[in-house]
């Protein structure tokens, strides 16, 4: 599984952790790949914090980690408005880490929602009637509408909490107008930033993950080796209805598996 | 106006014809620019028709036009699928103009809509429940979404008649899931395409269309000089709503009124 890989994209949310608490030894996978090597990524479809919210969490832990490591949804949102629309205005509907992260790459943020080019959306934990209002206002005026990611809903301490399609629905509905533009994975926005980064062809990538629909299909498509792990979205009991086009390479009960996996080679 | 100008983006519906009909000297205004050495591009949002029957339709009026200056949303979209997801399989909801536009870029068609990896939606003037149905089936198998352009109606003989927002609302409501990416006009992907095409530089390039929200702002977001024409989309009475990040460079009756300014700076 290992030999012929040169780096790693990992996943965070139900991969590395499972909400606030590390998954057990995942933090000692990370330094069995650094000891074979291996090139890291960590990419995640949180499009609320930036990559320096994101590098401090995972020192928290003793992750060993670059700070450029870190792909985001945020991270490729500000990357591609930096790219594909130098010139434009932003509004953003989220909480304060896209701003930080589209700062960082130098896109513009409008002063009043009325001159944004572009309202851009994320989960916004924060979020008040105000907040909203200001949005719309931003649509009203003609701002095009993008958002990091569209994740329905993600598991907090009381269940199920509503995710950015909670704000995109809002906006949608109360504007008449459209996302256009969704970068999370699975998107090949996603994909290209990580192979990017870690300068690798796809078939010498391993993609670690939990969730069928954005990471082993994001994988998939794009040509790299895929490894589900059963500690966060992906249940054992889920396996059977998969199609054939949605397997991944390996499954794993979680990512220390991986060690096991290098063991059994250099045996 | 067009002295510092290398080439020209011009947008047909509107611009260069009226429904079915040529809008009074647009092929002159063609020929015109030829004759000034202009490099020029046909830019549509069109998603239905392929490049080929977008020809012999400006054949057909007499306009002078080679193939490889025709750019449609159809053909961003096949172009954005050959180059992003070289290894994905589509299942479509439109009329066959799309699938011919895929195919020239070697797009992969699933034979079943359970295979495909993406929906691609666009106009489909000859609809049934069943195509409908098939859409649906590609879509609960897992297919993503993504759409040529986003325009709600167009006009026909009878006033207002459904656009693609029609099929992409019915795909969205009955799945729950959402289209991740619009290709038409005013995306960076249209204006990069053209730009690449006409191997200009923003600043040295005009765009000639009728409308506010597409041509127009296309055109400023990237940094061109944008001429909007009152034969399409924008009557003399909106121009007084316009906020002043809309405002086209230049306002003309018609295409035919480029020669008018070319000639005043001749003399």
């Amino acid at each position: 599984m290992l030999q012929e890989i040169e780096a790693v994209i990992i996943d965070l949310d139900g991969t590395m952790f499972k909400g606030k608490r590390l998954i057990p030894k995942a933090d000692d996978a990370v330094a069995y790949l650094r000891s074979l090597g291996k090139r890291i990524a960590f990419v995640s479809n949180r499009g609320n914090i930036s990559q320096r919210m994101c590098y401090e969490w995972l020192k928290k832990w003793r992750i060993s980690v670059r700070k450029e490591e870190i792909i985001l949804s945020s991270t490729v949102t500000a990357e591609f408005l930096y790219v594909h629309y130098p010139f434009c205005k932003v509004w953003t509907l989220g909480d304060d880490g896209l701003q930080e992260e589209l700062q960082r790459y130098h896109v513009r943020l409008a002063k009043k929602p009325e001159e944004a080019d572009f309202l851009v959306i994320t989960l916004h934990e924060r979020m008040t009637y105000d907040d909203l209002n200001l949005a719309f206002q931003a649509v009203q005026h003609g701002a095009r509408i993008i958002a990091t990611h569209a994740d329905k809903t993600f598991p907090n301490e009381n269940g199920n909490a509503i995710d950015v399609v909670g704000m995109i629905g809002a906006i949608e509905a109360t504007t008449g107008r459209k996302v256009e533009l969704i970068l999370g994975k699975p998107s090949c926005f996603m994909a290209e930033a990580a192979l990017r980064y870690l300068q690798v062809s796809p078939p010498k990538c391993l993609i670690i993950g939990d969730s069928i629909e954005t990471d082993i299909r994001m994988g998939r498509m794009h040509g790299m080796k895929t490894a589900l792990v059963l500690t966060g979205n992906t249940k054992k009991k889920h396996l059977d209805s998969l199609l054939e086009k949605e397997l991944p390479d390996y499954i794993i009960d979680s990512i220390y598996d991986i060690v096991r996996f290098g063991e059994e080679i250099v045996q």
